[in-house]
């Protein structure tokens, strides 16, 4: 049975496109290259630290990448720009829905397992009224060290007291799915963008946008070896999903 | 004193975009967005597989990551097909003038130290006439975890006898250059695309094209933290740089 429901946060409760809003208008017509390198140069370096053995916490990583990601693309700005673009990793919007469906399985712990450090994670929570919703906030940050590490995940059952078999994983980054998997929880993976729909894209479009990119890049399964046990469209079929498991898992 | 010269081998003495010429024929017009997405997918698995504690050598990884870039943009083709845009990596174009300038320092221990399965960077070595110039080919197989692990560097030590400090690293690739610094090497960066090209670029071109997009990601210096001892804009500047390096360890 499972006991416990655990999230991914950034792109899988939160939407990070929604950092577009404060990227575009520090740099009008450069908002998505900024927004779109940004998240891939973030998540890279949290791996990069991670292998070098050189850990940093989340927020020094996102201020590292956003530092390069301009530097890259040649666009400059004063100070507070910089600090206000920042600023909204704790403003972030939530998926349409997401309070409602976290409501609608109370009988379970529900608690996120994030990269971000605490303070960022305590302050976007505490903004978007998820704390009085969800158990557990869990930052990778004692560990030192990032998903898709194991000693990463490992710290839900040390936090939660729950073992992995009891826990159903959820997210929509497919390292993170993979990650997870790997270390034996059941995962959920919220699959944003259909392999069709992407295909199409490439195929009938011709214009290659750092959007796009992003999506060939991260929102595809990965090839490493693993497979979510459930894909659904969006974080509303979740409850759903887990009441198959539980039915499953008794029978 | 330097006693050995180290090179990274893909990007670094081989031009990855020489994978264009097969990619091409086999996708005709999709031959750029194949490339680089493969190699944007390849180094994240390197770097996820060995975060998850779940390596496979490179020869794998280097297919699964073009099985992903195949299906994320609708494409497919013939098994045989499939085999001869792998088999293009152990005959890779070198960058002009390698062989030239690695003759012209032979006085050092001149090795590779590379991502690659032995089979692929020897029949590589090999096939480009490297072997009658190389002292060494080391591959981080042995090891069983990809650069920039600090395991992955100390395999230099361990085949060639010769200290961290005695080495002059030189790759093309920024996550390489922060790695060996971070292991406490010599290094010199091989800085094919410079900042200001890059930035006029994004400035001035509307589309983002997947090859723009891979220069964004992976051709400008880090912001891990470590910075080279040396950038030159190509691998004949080498010799130079290595002697100004012998004269400040004598001075």
């Amino acid at each position: 049975m499972i006991k416990a429901i655990v999230f991914d946060a950034y792109g899988t409760l939160y939407d990070i496109e929604s950092l577009s809003s404060v990227t575009d208008d520090a740099f009008p017509g450069h908002g998505e290259a900024v927004t779109q390198i940004w998240r891939l140069k973030q998540l890279e370096y949290s791996w990069l630290r991670s292998l070098m053995g050189r850990y940093e916490d989340f927020a020094s990583v996102t201020r590292d990448s956003l530092a390069y990601t301009l530097r890259v693309l040649g666009l400059e700005c004063e100070a507070g720009v910089f600090e206000n673009i920042l600023e909204k990793y704790v403003r972030l919007e939530l998926y349409p829905g997401v309070e409602d469906t976290l409501l609608s399985m109370r009988d379970k712990q529900l608690a996120i397992l994030s990269n971000g450090s605490p303070d960022m994670l305590n302050n976007l929570v505490r903004n978007t009224g998820l704390d009085r919703v969800l158990d557990a906030v869990i930052s990778i940050d004692g560990q030192r060290i990032y998903k898709p590490s194991p000693e990463a995940y490992a710290i839900i059952e040390s936090s939660l007291a729950i073992k992995p078999s009891e826990v159903m994983f959820v997210s929509s980054n497919p390292f993170d799915v993979c990650g997870a998997k790997s270390f034996g929880m059941n995962v959920t993976w919220i699959e944003r963008v259909t392999g069709d729909a992407m295909a199409r894209d490439w195929v009938g479009g011709d214009v290659a946008t750092p959007g796009k990119m992003f999506k060939a890049l991260r929102s595809h399964m990965d090839e490493l070896g693993f497979s979510p046990d459930y894909r659904i469209p969006t974080l509303g079929d979740l409850p759903n999903v887990v009441a198959a498991s539980d039915r499953q898992s008794k029978s």
